[in-house]
């Protein structure tokens, strides 16, 4: 089976935690939405799913059609040996996950506070308050949290110890975006987390995920993403 | 065995989501924060777990703890029958809970939308903007979406047919919670959901749940949860 995943053609977004599964479990998929006549595909595939989503990515499995970015990841990483097998250790990856996209989320905020319908220059005032809290505090606040997890987890590095899952994926993801929209703040805080970064290394060296990076489906960090880089936001 | 949950003891908050799936299963659980000396029972709990949370709520279930509302509905489901049993209808459940999660997220952004670490009037105005655009085109969007699911799901009136889940009794709490918050303008919106509100009803008249809102356990709405009133937010 080759997976139909549905995102937005032109951006990372939500839809490259998705992307970084499929690449790391050598999942065969098409990225829809770039194919010629991709986007009218991604939004008459939007309005006629039996189970449909509020919003891309989603992902067809055949006959099953997943949404919401840490659903589908769970759906993957049992499918592809991407997450423990075991309840517990699942649940647990999964919990990771989801302080993930709220982590997502506040850097969506520090570009669009007021409002997603709204232009950037239209809320940049307020972008400005959300983004020095953001950086400031939110960051620290975060990375203190999955530093101390991954301190937890032993010396091999993966949040799941010696076995990369899916949340892996999704903190270098993370933190990759994080040093393109805020290279300023992030060179203040990065050294206090020393196994954060070494987590970044060690997902960015695993050869699937390596090709993937240097091949033409990676799309490049741009202005439209979740992470954008305006230099007034990083001071 | 009784479940231990751990939340802020004065607001419904996250907390609630959980609170009402633990009332509708009749699982025994103790509201640790609520007890004696509950807020020290909670700081020490953050911080002595061994995979410890973000953020409250997280859940003790003997050995485990499970942190994340939506993880932590995912476990409780599956565990009392509050979510189906199949693989694939047990996915889409949860892709609905997350997206509920988002929707509960923009909620407090209404009140907060420059920084959850200023009070609500230092950041009044934007609020007042962020709140119009979220009653005026985020509600409704959300909304289509729910109802249209609904509506596919047949006549029983749950988003898995005749058999309550998890996700009934959480969108129940955001209608209700959005009912709070902003009257006037839920009062513009809902007449073009019918089946919300039918859902609504039919959560709030299941016994276990009946019980539940008339008795102590239930904290009221106030102005320092996710669903805050506050006129000037609501024209």
């Amino acid at each position: 089976m080759v997976y139909q995943l549905f995102y937005w053609p032109t951006i990372q977004g939500r839809g490259e935690f998705v992307r970084l599964a499929l690449e790391e479990a050598q999942a065969p998929y098409v990225d829809v939405a770039r194919q010629k006549n991709g986007i009218n595909a991604l939004t008459t595939a939007m309005a006629t799913a039996a189970r449909p989503s509020f919003a891309p990515p989603f992902l067809v499995a055949g006959e099953q059609t997943i949404g919401q970015t840490a659903n589908i990841l769970l759906f993957l990483g049992t499918t592809h040996g991407l997450a423990p097998r075991a309840r517990t250790a699942s649940l647990w990856i999964h919990q990771l996950q989801l302080t993930i996209a709220d982590l997502v989320a506040e850097v969506h905020d520090t570009h669009h506070p007021v409002s997603t319908s709204l232009f950037y220059e239209d809320q940049k005032r307020e972008a400005k308050r959300h983004a020095s809290g953001f950086t400031a505090e939110r960051v620290p606040k975060y990375f203190d949290y999955f530093e101390g997890v991954l301190a937890a987890s032993g010396s091999a590095g993966y949040f799941n110890g010696a076995r990369v899952s899916y949340v892996d994926l999704s903190m270098f993801q993370v933190i990759a975006g994080l040093r393109y929209a805020f290279p300023n703040a992030m060179a203040r805080i990065a050294p206090g987390y020393p196994r954060l970064a070494a987590l970044h290394d060690l997902v960015a060296a695993r050869p699937n995920i390596a090709a993937y990076l240097a091949s033409t489906r990676r799309i490049r960090f741009n202005q439209d993403g979740i992470f954008r880089h305006y230099p007034e936001l990083d001071r």
